[in-house]
């Protein structure tokens, strides 16, 4: 195959499997060229991806030589895209009775997810996570395009046991910002044990989802490695019991009589 | 740039944006290069693509002319990946108390849950929907797998109306195996009226579910243009309720006795 149709075709591979370790001697057989051109080919698409601030190919040396593709987003794009995030939260027509904020419509753009999956995926990208763990629902996409980047499965706690998912460990933790007991429950099957996980959210207020998420891990013994979540809102009234996490916008008032609502930029930047 | 570096700009756009249209002119000033430059990257893109089965690049012509991918996996690979499915499912492990199948593990891969998604997306590639429905909350990532490849957002029904969603609209169906009065709810502002909608589930036995999906969508004039199911199970005591889906599994027993799965392809292939 000629240099151009190898290009788009090793593009195409590493974009659809990031983080998988290819060996050159195996493209070199896939595409009858000379590990010398290969090395090339690699050349001119680490270069792109860098230049275009959505990844780089990192290569490892040694008798057979081999490469991976690690998407890391630019900062740059990082920014400009939580900025852009925070004026569509500002609308005032999301607010809801109660003072809640409508965010399903961004949550429902495969795009828009695929982007905070992304940013998450490349903050976290250094600490060898091996699984992401969310609670059912609206987390659950989030989680998915986290995982998509670094290549891990997703595990999914539930509020309540489900039969298709066999026996299954649960706990009751208190939630924080309503005070009410509630309960959380993971397949048995679904974690092995010891294994390093990132939770995933949209959203935290005072904590307490997060923290039953944390509290039920630690029956699997795992080791939460990195927490992230879409957005933050600052509760007055509750003391925040999760404090080392990411957000990538932070709501800070949502006033129902003057319709207003204060969105900044979250810890991630 | 060069020719090799706009190969590898241009693969990347168009596998990260799908289906949307781009003029060829806004190619010619990002890359500072020849119309006819461009036009002959297009080709060698299209070429590879189609060779690797993985969709095409649909051209158009006129004053401005302009250009879209469309993913559409090819028969083959997708024939190959349902029999590999199949042959994952038949594992005797999987089998739960009650005759259920445990595919939970299956459900949390990235790339599975993504494969999926190519071959609903292909198959419905024609029929211009605009949204994906699906219930929480198994179908969630294969109905945001299926959305990313046609560009179109998710709307997620629920079991319980939530806060954060406003206000919604419910309905009462009888679920086909419990034969018990079930509630679905969808908020009011999360679908316009006459919306073409693509329904996606993980698992349909009798279909209640489904048609519960209907029915509400109903409540909204959506026109119910596709119906794409994981996995369907053979259900000998009741009728479907649900004639006209597309299924990439079917699941005809699971004998706990003998500790038998039987798995073949769905009405897909």
């Amino acid at each position: 195959m000629k240099r151009s149709g190898r290009l788009v075709a090793l593009t195409n591979f590493f974009l659809e499997n990031p983080r998988v370790h290819s060996n050159l001697p195996s493209f070199v057989e896939m595409f009858n060229a000379a590990k010398a051109s290969i090395s090339e080919d690699l050349d001119i698409i680490d270069e792109l991806f860098r230049e275009k601030g959505i990844g780089y190919l990192k290569r490892t040396s040694g008798s057979t030589g081999g490469v991976m593709f690690i998407p890391e987003l630019s900062r740059d794009r990082g920014n400009q895209f939580i900025d852009q995030l925070c004026d569509r939260l500002k609308d005032p027509n999301r607010i809801l009775p109660g003072g809640y904020l409508y965010m399903s419509d961004i949550l429902g753009e495969p795009n828009t997810v695929r982007e905070i999956g992304r940013i998450f995926a490349s903050k976290f990208s250094n600490l060898e996570i091996e699984c992401i763990v969310t609670v059912a629902t609206k987390g659950i996409p989030l989680a998915y395009a986290v995982a998509s980047f670094l290549q891990v499965p997703v595990v999914i706690a539930r509020r309540n046991p489900q039969v298709t998912e066999g026996s299954s460990v649960s706990i009751n933790y208190v939630s924080g910002s309503s005070k009410k007991i509630q309960t959380m429950v993971l397949p048995k099957r679904s974690l092995p044990e010891g294994t390093n996980v990132c939770i995933i959210d949209d959203f935290m207020k005072a904590g307490g989802t997060i923290n039953g998420m944390v509290s039920l891990l630690k029956e699997f013994n795992a080791n939460v490695k990195a927490i992230g979540v879409l957005a933050e809102a600052d509760d007055e009234e509750e003391e925040r019991v999760v404090n080392d996490y990411t957000s990538l916008v932070k709501i800070s008032s949502v006033d129902i009589k003057e319709n207003f609502i204060s969105v900044q930029r979250g810890n991630y930047i």
